[in-house]
């Protein structure tokens, strides 16, 4: 493997400091430490690139937001439009600038990243999770570059932040648990996402600290559309469930509809909880209640784990992997009680 | 005033390449040049800067786009991510890379973005048009970066893209026109935005054209909310139109509704014709017809527009003055027959 400064450090005995003050030519590095570093570059046959030079002066003041817009379902709403506008207002608060980087093609993410690296244009580099594969985080971890990932990461040594959809699912049922209801389902488009897995997920736990049973037949996925919709409530077992955990706002304007068209009334015969607070929550009727996250301040809060991690590097190339699972807030309207 | 590169050029008796290449010790300029920009250079006592270099080179290969995202109701909806995704889309496929540069406060665009030019970050801007004011426009001018506008601009000099508004209100109305109605209403919620004016006015421009007269009653403001629009048809003249031209899909979403519950059917009663493809145009009942703008295009487009003066840049700093309004499209749903 490639040496990096912290090998030419670990060597010399001195600090990434040090041995970036070496390569930039400081003159606020004793003679003996000179030696050292270039003893140990020698040694290690290490090649300084413009990477590590302008990293460890942390010069560029810019960080890139990997992108993909031809996941339109990722890149091209407003879930996305909210978090760059959190990484935005806290980057630029602290001097940074963000610049955006669109990934033609799913293999030319590596490759681009690593040539905005090696080009010496940015100092830290945000992710989506969609967007953090194996490829991408061997190759920042190796070029030492400080990221975030927006969303859940699965790497040891990656600094993350997403929402506690789990801790939403459970407010969602808890709430419906709360107004008395004990026949409550769970409906939604995929299991596949696993968004929706970890609402579900929270969903079972407050049923089960409610002491609560579901049948299986009150779980339903594949009901997206209004015709989905009013074909489950037809061939669903009766009486209906009491009230539905719904995993997303849109679904859940159409099953509302559906569910009026069918004969019964919202909220006195069926409620609804569903997710993300949204136009449709709103113009629905009634309106939907929901367990809304703040998709804004999981910006915010990336921006800031980088941000730490950037100032940090003035002492040691040791990013800290950080976890931040953030909160959600119950917004009650008229799907409820 | 600051003597530029061009008066520099201009007094030199050769080309701003040539007055580039002396600055950037370029090895392809003649001696005699060579002699000539150094007398002119001395006589004007012009300062060259990191900036000219860095322009002339278009060595940053960085775009900036101002944004302003405390003013939410333009930076914080799908319109802005369609025109940011367009920009990017097309810089990308051209080697740049889109930097997002935040304003804090409104006073603050002119020292900002000057800052980020004398840093050498960009090589061109992009402003929406509420950005693009005499103190921004003049600062880029006499800088000599190039920029564009994504919206009408109104200065000359100026390159910008915008939707053809007047085309999309006379698109809707003869809609209605074609389908031998007369008796056609236009409704909004305020006057005051420009593309509301220049929607109204193509509306105005096909009556006319058709020998239709309107009333003025027939034509309201302030029609934001649902009340707002139930007191509109309760108290207004006499039947309702038969059709209306309503400025946004959201005000339509509702008058819709508003229509349906003071007894109309739409569109056997009433027809309706909206301004934008969005969810709401989707998920109304009946779903509504719009003139939809492919505001992706407006991005790409202004993009084209810098990308051409970028390359320009060349052989002279001759930034061209282009402008260019888009089409639009009908979509047709159920609220028109």
């Amino acid at each position: 493997m490639k040496p990096t400064i912290r090998d030419v450090a670990n060597r010399a005995g001195v600090s990434v400091a040090t041995v970036s003050r070496y390569l930039n030519n400081s003159s606020l590095i004793a003679p003996v430490s000179r030696d050292k570093v270039r003893t140990a570059i020698d040694a290690l046959n290490y090649r300084p690139n413009m990477m590590a030079r302008g990293l460890v002066k942390q010069n560029t003041e810019t960080i890139a937001l990997v992108v993909d817009y031809s996941h339109e379902e990722i890149y091209g709403n407003e879930f996305f439009l909210k978090i760059q506008v959190g990484l935005e207002r806290e980057f630029s608060r602290h001097g940074y600038y963000l610049m955006l980087v669109n990934i033609a093609s799913a293999g030319e993410a590596p490759g681009l990243i690593k040539k905005i690296i090696l080009e010496g244009r940015v100092d830290g580099i945000v992710l989506l999770n969609e967007m953090a594969e194996p490829s991408v985080i061997h190759l920042l971890n190796e070029m030492e570059v400080p990221f975030v990932i927006a969303g859940r990461g699965e790497y040891k040594n990656a600094a993350w932040v997403d929402i506690d959809n789990v801790l939403g699912g459970y407010v969602a049922a808890n709430k419906l648990i709360g107004c008395g209801l004990e026949k409550i389902g769970f409906i939604t488009n995929s299991f596949q996402k696993r968004f929706v897995k970890e609402r579900f997920e929270g969903f079972q736990k407050a049923m089960m600290e409610a002491g609560l049973e579901y049948a299986e037949t009150w779980v339903a996925a594949g009901l997206n559309t209004y015709q989905d919709q009013i074909k489950f409530l037809k061939e669903c077992e009766k009486p209906v469930c009491d009230a539905y955990v719904v995993s997303d706002s849109y679904i859940a304007y159409h099953f509302i509809k559906a569910l009026k068209n069918s004969g019964y009334s919202v909220p006195k015969d069926v409620q609804i909880v569903a997710f993300d607070n949204q136009l449709l929550s709103e113009v629905s009727e009634p309106g939907i209640t929901v367990v809304d996250i703040d998709v804004t301040m999981l910006g915010v809060h990336a921006a800031r784990f980088l941000l730490d991690n950037l100032y940090r590097l003035d002492k040691n190339y040791e990013p800290q992997a950080r976890h931040e699972l953030l909160g959600v807030r119950l917004i009650e309207r008229g799907s409820t009680l």
